[in-house]
Formats: structure tokens, C-alpha cells, sequence
């Protein structure tokens, strides 16, 4: 009897879950599973960059095949804020799964932008949720808690389980003096600290900061001193379209010194209209203009607020510092403001369209020489906080590459917390948790999946091989047509030559290529039956010696021949 | 009378011409043509590195057209330090010019290295100088001043002409506490801003950055302080092979606290061997171990110096970080120690192994979060004291991007200096100077030459273009015979397909890429007479479209159509 009621127990208490699926070694695509017996809930779904090391692919997001296989469970997915690197893989997701989405209602204003460029049978289950809101999912109850980040309404989620509280950070820091004056939510951290926290999965950014990231408020001081100094300049500013807070400081600096405001790029006009209409920006009456009546005043009455800050090819600050812009012009008169830091592996964007910028004689400040951005996310004393006020029993460090996933791990060792307490995370590894356990369970399947153009997934590891084969070294086909019953060359080889060399000054080197090719055919034409695969392998083997023995270059070669 | 005498004084008294063919809107590639009458010398002969839009370059090397057409005026090549970025190319000039090089005792030691693995029908004309010297050549006299930077030995030199003295910094530092006790040359600069200066040429590096660059010290200090903080643990200290200064501080520091010293890297070795040998490095007897001897000793007993601090891939830290040294494996008892800054373009590899390390428990200081590195280039205090000393009458900033050349323009107007005697240099465009007036004359050939492989110039924008189009599409070889009598298909169309998507999961793709171009042959086919260009274009057009519609990309279709 014994083991029949042990077995039932087991079976009334299964594991908790924690399944991360993206943002592990790597700043980008977010995505976290909580499970619990038959009831999954999905927290973020965002999309990455990729690297140079897949040329031509536009997005990463998450490979999904595990909430695939149990779709059945899933009752909703819950998102922390409105960027990209945590809504980006929505649109593709939702082409799978009909589930609700919670979320603040400025988040759910940049989703419904994104998702209006997609097509969806059944129109996309979108639910506006407030901080301080708990929504049932399952088992889950899900507590919305505000906290701040360089975009407004950003939330962390205290996930409540049948085993404890799971805390999920999402992005944050601590500002104290923030621009809408909604200070990250304290209190309700520490009463949850006092209730007792499970688990804490925190976001690891800066971790290797030490010290605080600076109040959003300081930036809007540098602004002013900036406006202050320019009287007789037009003032171009450009910053992430996301950051709220920031776009309206520029518009109350502008507004104290009676400049106009213009708005240029597609995401910055998409983003201020919402935030707008939403009530999370205000704008005194006749300061925003239309970018075609600057030409009504004088160009120091201007500010002109831009995207472009990562000096994104084609963004509307690249056009303007390439002369590109319909609209504007730069010139020596021009104070341009960079008022945000170049995301890791952006430097040399950003270098170029300052130098640019700097050739006509614009000014131009950026982060590099001013304080004129703050980071969104918690420095070392902001992530401690976040550790004291919790006091959880196990910690997992999330939204990191590995080197701040570690040093996450230390400082965590730091402030006391026993190392076996200690979670480093893996993708698709999920930590299975109890009452006073918690160890990790056998991975399921997680990876990323590339999105090309309208394909999805159907750019691999071969094709990204091939890419960077073809960008380095370019290519060569190799044609003949070969009468069998003869076994003679009727036409050819004659080549197509791309990305090697510039063909009209290699005359000599094409020429030898022709013969030595004439040569492989003729030699594999004589021997045995003729087998146009053998002939193949036998040009490319005799021209990829030659070539690299000639030229210290091995560029793809595709033979391609005709038998008749 | 009058006349005659006029033109026999223009004749006897040209202009002093300073071209700058290298260097500028980059950092890379330096040098600079000093043209009188019927001689020329050459200061610096540096290569560059390819960015992004240069796929499969492996460096880029000045134009030297302006040379080969002024062949019999060069009298000398001279050269500041031994940095790739100011010696680079002179493996490459060298085959074309017999022309004496030369500069001081450790340049011409890392110099005969480089060129060793090179051919040259006539041995290289190489001479080693010494700071306080000066050498003549042609109407020019030029002297070597001593001054400090990230290597050894290097100088700037004042260059007596005909109508004045011009002063080119080379790179530099103002270190008053530097490694090998020989301070910047403040004495004969400030003496030759007495004697007066025509014009001053000063690097731009660091001119955005405020106040004075740290002496190389500070980093011993460092250094010696986590030696002292990490004694139960090997130490791997990865830096530019090339400061030598560093490499002793680290020889210094292990000599202290008892540790052997083991180099891996070939470049690392090359350089040390070669100070050692030329007295520019001192190492205690017993310290320095072969790599191999390594497992004699306890891990805590060891420093192993290496390369690959920029992350390089397949230098040996990027082997240890991978895993696949053949020598070092690393574990949780290695304390890693990154002593360089990344060079802007390089983040995002010494990321990788920085996470790659943090994946194995290593260890790891960098940059980033510790003082461990100190630049070799003149911040904005040591740059204004170069002007002070020299009070020169004209300036020309060069070695930046154009955001330093214009600031470096600015911090000559904040020191007084009339704009007008500020000239913000071009590539290609010549200084025109007398002893009272200077002005820009008509640009001379200049511009970047890529090297790939053994290719010198075969690579051009239309090959560069064709491998950025491949890199990110991939390519569509569509092949097909057509019976010119019957104007039948013969064979094919068939496809091969690299890079654009995974054929095996796009079979129903690929049979409509089929179908469409057998249409477009056979509608060609149909009308008028029979040519094969015409074919080709029609294959290319619909297939472009369709593919574009379709996926949304765009690869490059190559049709082979052969006529029988």
C-alpha cells in the first residue's frame, strides 16, 4: 500500500521545469519555458542578429521543436518588454501556435506594429496586462512587477508554482529618479523576498560592470547643457526609436529652447505616434512637426530627431551621412548627437557614418567623447539589489554570453550564495526544481533557426559553409559538352569566372585554366567507360591544385559536363 | 633681365611637396612622399587590414603609381617603428624599387624577418640608424628623434629641407617613466621649435580621447599585482607580440614571485628571440623555458606568454580557447590575462574566446574590467604638448580616421594656431610648400591596392562586389544544350545550386526553378534567330523574378546554354 500512495504522490507532484530556449551565450533571442505537469508557459520570444559567420541571413530565432512537440500544454506566453531581442520571434511563433500573449500595453503597441506585417489566419490572441496584474495560465500565476529599462513599461515576472516563486528578471535597472517617475518596483520585490523565492533567474548584461548605471534623467542634463551651448545649430539627434524616455527628454529639451521637432526614420515615426496615442510620451502643443515644413524655419530652430544610432546601412542618419536623405542635408552649420553606444560587434557602423558625418564638416558627439547615453541594464550594485531583495534559494544567471553568465555565478558567490545553489545554464538543459531541490534534467531539443528572406529554417549549416567559401575565394564553372560514342570534346571547356579575379586582366591565367581543364577531360576520356563524375572530380582535383599552388586561393569550382 | 633672373631663381626653388598616400580616413597603411625638385624619400610603408566589404582580402597595401612614375627621385624609404601598420607593405614595395631603407636597430630586426619570407632578385638595401642620427638623402636631411610607443625603438623624424624643417611624429607616446628608462626626446624637440618649424605632420589615434595616455609602468604594476593575488594558479598572459616592453614587465613579474616563463605564438617567438638578441629585452638566466619543458613544472610555477590577444583566429590563444593547442589545455586553474585593447573591428573575436575560456572556468582579465593595458598612441595633453614643443608654422594631422584628423584640426584651434595653417590632408593631394606660404596643388594617383594570396592588384571592386553578392545569396547554375537545327533542348535544364538554400529539403522549389527556365528556353526558342546570349539574359530575368517573389532573396543565376 505503501508504494501505491508514494507512486500517487509522484504522480500529484511533478517537477518544475525551467527550460531556457534562447539567450544563453549570447545577447539575443530570448525565450524561457516554465512546465509543470500538463500546463507550460512561455516567457519572451525574442529574435538575435546574425553574426559574420552567417552571411546573408537577416534573423536567428529559437529553434521551437520542443514547445512543437507539446503544444497541447502551452497556455500562454508572457513578454518582459518591447524589444526586439524579446518580441522578435513572435511573428514566426505565432504562425505555429494560436496562444494568448500577455503583456504591458506599450509592449503590445510595438507587437501589434510588427505582427501588421504578417499574415495570420486566426488574428493573434493579444491580452494588455498592467504591473501589479496577476494572470492565470494553468497552474502558473503570473505576477506583472514593474521595473525600469531603456524602454517604458517594461515588467519582471514573479511566476507562482505549485513548488514556490520563480523570479524572471527580464531586462532591468534600477533608476531612482526615472523620467516617468515609476521607480522600479522595491516593495513588492522584498515582500516577495520575505514570502520566500525559489528560484531567480536574473539578466547578466553588464554584470561585469561594477557600480551603478546612471539615472535616464542624467542624459536629459547633458542634452540641455548640449542644446544650451548650440544656439546657432541645427541639432540632429539620433538614439534607439524604443527608448521612450530618452525621445521625450530630446523633446523637452527642444521645447525649453523653442526649437521644433521633427521626426525622420520609419520605427522612430511608428514608435513616437504609439507612444503617443498610449500616453506614455506628451508633446507641447505645436512642437512636433512634419519633416517637410522645416523648411519653414531656420535651420538653429530645428531639432530633428533620427533613427540610425548603430549606423544601420540605409537607416535614415546612414542617408543623411552618405548625402543620401530626400529630406536633409548636413552641413558644417549640422550638430549631430549620438546619443546612444554602438552594440557590440556595430563599432565600425557607427565609425563609418561618423567619419562621414565629419567630412562635411558636421560636429558630431557620441558616447565616446560624452555622457550622452545610459545603459538600460543593471549594473553590479543594481544586480546585488536585485539578489538582496529576493534572497532566493536557487539562481540561475540568464541573458548573458557565457563570460557574463560566469561572472554572474561569482558575484552571486559573493554575496553568500552556496555554489550548489548555483544553476549556469544550457540551452535546452531545463532545471528541474522541487520544494528544496533543484538539478538539471536531460536537454531536449534547442538550438536557432535562420530566417532569410521569406525562409525560414532552410538556410543550414551547408548553405553558410558554401557563402563563406563563395565570399572569400569566389568561383569558377568549368563547362564541356563530350560526345560519348567519339569521346571527344565537342564544345568547351570555356569558364565563367565570379569573385576571383578580374577576369579581363587574367587572360593569361584564364587561358591556362582552359587547358589544363581541356587536359583532365581528355586524359579521364581515354581510360575505362566514361563516367561524368569521374571527368568532374577529376577537373576540379587538377584545377584546385593548380589554383592554389598559382594564386594561394581556392575558389569553389564547378565543373559542369555535357555527355551527348 | 629682370625675367631671366626670375626664372632662374623659380627653377632653383621649388616647392617642397608632402603627399600623403596612405594613413588617412583609416587607421592603417601609413605613408607619406616628401617631393623637392628632382628628389624624394618615403617615411613609413604600412599595410592595412580588409573590412567587412572586402571578403577573402587578406591585406590592403597603398597604391604606389605615384612612385614607379617618380622611380628615379626616390632616395630612401624611412621608416618610425616596426608596426605592421608602418612596415606592412614594404615586403611588396621592395620587389619594385631597389631603394636603401632606413630605420633603427629593432624595425630593421622584426623588418628582416618579414621580408625572409619573401624573394627578391637584389638583396634588400637595409640600415640601421640610430635615434640622434641623421642620414642624408638627396637635398633632404633626415633625423631620427627618439620617442615612446607600444614598441621598442621607435622614432619621429625632422626632415631639413630646402625651405624648412618638417617634423613627422611617426606614432608615439609621451611615457616619462617608460620600461627601458629612454624618455621621449623632449630636449631636441623643444630645440627644434626654437630653431623653428615649417610644418608638423602629428598622429591622430587617441586625439578624441582626453588627457594623458598611462605609462607603460602602471601596467607592470598591474601586472605584479595579480601575480601577487593569484599564486595557486598558471598564468596565461596574451599581448601584442611586438611590446617588447610588456613581455619584459611579464618576464619581470614571473622572475619575481619565481615562475618560468614558456612563449607559444610564432610571432611571439620571432620578437622575443629578436630583442634578446638585439639587447632590447633582458631575461634573468633559468627563466625562460622551451614550451615543451612545461609539464616539469607545477602549473603555479608557470607564465606562459602568448599571441592572440585581438582573438585572431588560429593564434595560439584562439587554439587554447578552442581546444585545440596542441601543448596548453586549460582548466579552472588557469588564470587568463588578456593585456591589449581590442582593436575596433576585433570585439566581437575576442569575445568569443573570452566566452570560449569562460565555457572551460578559466579565469579571465581583461581589458574590460581590469587596467591591464595602457596604449601606445598620444592622448590629448601629450598631442598638445607635441604642438607646444614645436610651435610649428604650419599643420597637417594625419594617421586617423576623419573624425581625429578634424579633431585633431580642432585641438590646433584651441591652441591658437590660424585655420588657415591647418590643412586636414587628402589621399593623393599634395602639400605645396615654401618657407612662408603652403597650400594644396593638384592630386597625384593614390589609393588602396588588395592583396589576396599571392594576388597584388587582381582584386578590384567588380570582384568584391561579386563575392559580397554570393556571400549573401548564394548562386543558381542553370545548364541546358540546345540543337541549333531542330531548336530542341537536348539536355538539362539542370541546376546547381550553393549557397541559396538546402537542395534536399527544396526539391518542389528547384523542379519549378526547372520548369520556369525550360519555359524561358523554349519561348526563346520559338522566335527569331537563335542566340544564345539572348537565351542566357531571358533564363536570368524570369528566374530573378520568380526566385525574388518567392524567397525574397536574390541569387546570382549563371545560365550555361550550349548550342550544338
Amino acid at each position: 500500500m505503501a508504494t501505491t500512495k508514494q507512486n500517487t504522490e509522484k504522480k500529484q507532484r511533478p517537477k518544475l521545469r525551467v527550460i531556457p530556449l534562447g539567450g544563453l551565450e549570447e545577447i539575443g533571442k530570448n525565450m524561457t519555458v516554465l512546465e509543470y505537469g500538463e500546463d507550460m508557459i512561455v516567457i519572451d520570444c525574442g529574435m538575435g542578429f546574425p553574426d559574420e559567420e552567417m552571411p546573408g541571413v537577416d534573423y536567428v530565432i529559437p529553434d521551437t521543436t520542443y514547445l512543437m512537440r507539446n503544444a497541447e500544454k502551452l497556455r500562454g506566453i508572457f513578454i518582459t518588454h518591447g524589444h526586439e531581442d524579446h518580441i522578435g520571434a513572435l511573428p514566426y511563433v505565432l504562425q505555429d501556435f494560436h496562444v494568448p500573449v500577455y503583456a504591458t500595453n506599450l509592449t503590445i503597441g510595438v507587437l501589434k506594429n510588427k505582427l501588421s506585417e504578417h499574415y495570420y489566419e486566426k488574428e493573434p490572441d493579444l491580452h494588455v496586462c498592467r504591473a501589479g496584474e496577476t494572470v492565470r495560465a494553468g497552474v502558473f500565476r503570473v505576477e506583472f512587477i514593474h521595473v525600469n529599462h531603456s524602454i517604458a513599461d517594461a515588467v519582471c515576472f514573479a511566476v507562482h508554482t505549485p513548488v514556490g516563486t520563480v523570479v524572471h528578471s527580464g531586462d532591468f535597472k534600477i533608476d531612482l529618479t526615472p523620467v516617468d517617475g515609476e521607480v522600479f518596483d522595491l516593495h513588492r520585490l522584498a515582500q516577495l523576498g520575505t514570502e520566500g523565492v525559489l528560484l531567480l533567474m536574473c539578466e547578466s548584461t553588464n554584470v561585469e560592470r561594477p557600480g551603478y548605471s546612471p539615472s535616464e534623467k542624467s542624459v536629459g542634463a547633458s542634452l540641455e547643457d548640449i542644446f544650451f551651448k548650440n544656439k546657432d545649430k541645427r541639432i540632429i539627434i539620433a538614439t534607439f526609436s524604443s527608448n521612450v524616455h530618452r525621445v521625450q527628454q530630446v523633446i523637452n529639451a527642444s521645447a525649453k529652447y523653442k526649437r521644433k521637432v521633427a521626426i525622420t526614420g520609419r520605427s522612430m515615426m511608428n514608435i513616437v505616434s504609439a507612444a503617443i496615442e498610449l500616453g506614455y510620451m506628451t508633446v507641447p502643443k505645436g512642437v512636433l512637426i512634419d519633416i517637410s515644413e522645416m523648411k519653414r524655419f531656420k535651420p538653429e530652430e530645428i531639432t530633428l530627431i533620427t533613427t540610425g544610432s548603430q549606423g544601420e546601412p540605409m537607416s535614415a542618419l546612414y542617408r543623411m551621412a552618405c548625402g543620401e536623405h530626400d529630406r536633409v542635408e548636413l552641413s558644417p552649420r549640422d550638430l549631430v548627437v549620438i546619443s546612444a553606444s554602438p552594440i557590440p560587434g556595430n563599432e565600425k557602423l557607427v565609425d563609418k557614418i561618423i567619419n562621414q558625418m565629419c567630412k562635411r564638416g558636421v560636429t558630431v558627439l557620441h558616447s565616446g567623447i560624452l555622457d550622452i547615453h545610459a545603459s538600460g541594464h543593471a549594473c553590479q550594485e543594481e544586480i546585488k539589489m536585485m539578489h538582496a531583495l529576493l534572497r532566493p534559494k536557487f539562481f540561475m544567471p540568464i541573458h548573458g554570453e557565457s563570460r557574463h553568465l560566469e561572472a554572474h555565478r561569482k558575484l552571486a558567490v559573493s554575496m553568500g550564495m552556496a555554489p550548489d545553489h548555483i544553476f549556469v545554464p544550457e540551452l535546452g538543459k531545463p532545471l528541474e526544481l522541487d520544494r528544496r531541490s533543484a538539478k538539471f534534467g536531460e536537454p531536449v531539443p534547442a538550438g536557432r533557426v535562420l530566417v532569410d528572406g521569406y525562409g525560414v529554417g532552410d538556410v543550414g549549416s551547408v548553405v553558410l559553409r558554401d557563402r563563406r567559401h563563395l565570399a572569400q575565394d569566389g568561383l569558377i564553372v568549368v563547362t564541356a559538352s563530350i560526345d560519348r560514342d567519339s569521346r571527344e570534346i565537342l564544345s568547351g571547356p570555356d569558364l565563367i569566372s565570379r569573385g576571383f579575379v578580374y577576369v579581363r586582366e587574367a587572360e593569361e591565367l584564364m587561358d591556362e585554366i582552359r587547358s589544363i581543364a581541356t587536359d583532365s577531360i581528355q586524359e579521364s576520356l581515354i581510360r575505362g567507360s566514361i563516367d561524368v563524375n569521374r571527368i568532374k572530380n577529376r577537373v576540379k582535383e587538377d584545377l584546385s591544385e593548380f589554383l592554389y599552388s598559382r594564386t594561394k586561393r581556392s575558389p569553389m569550382i564547378l565543373p559542369v559536363v555535357i555527355c551527348l
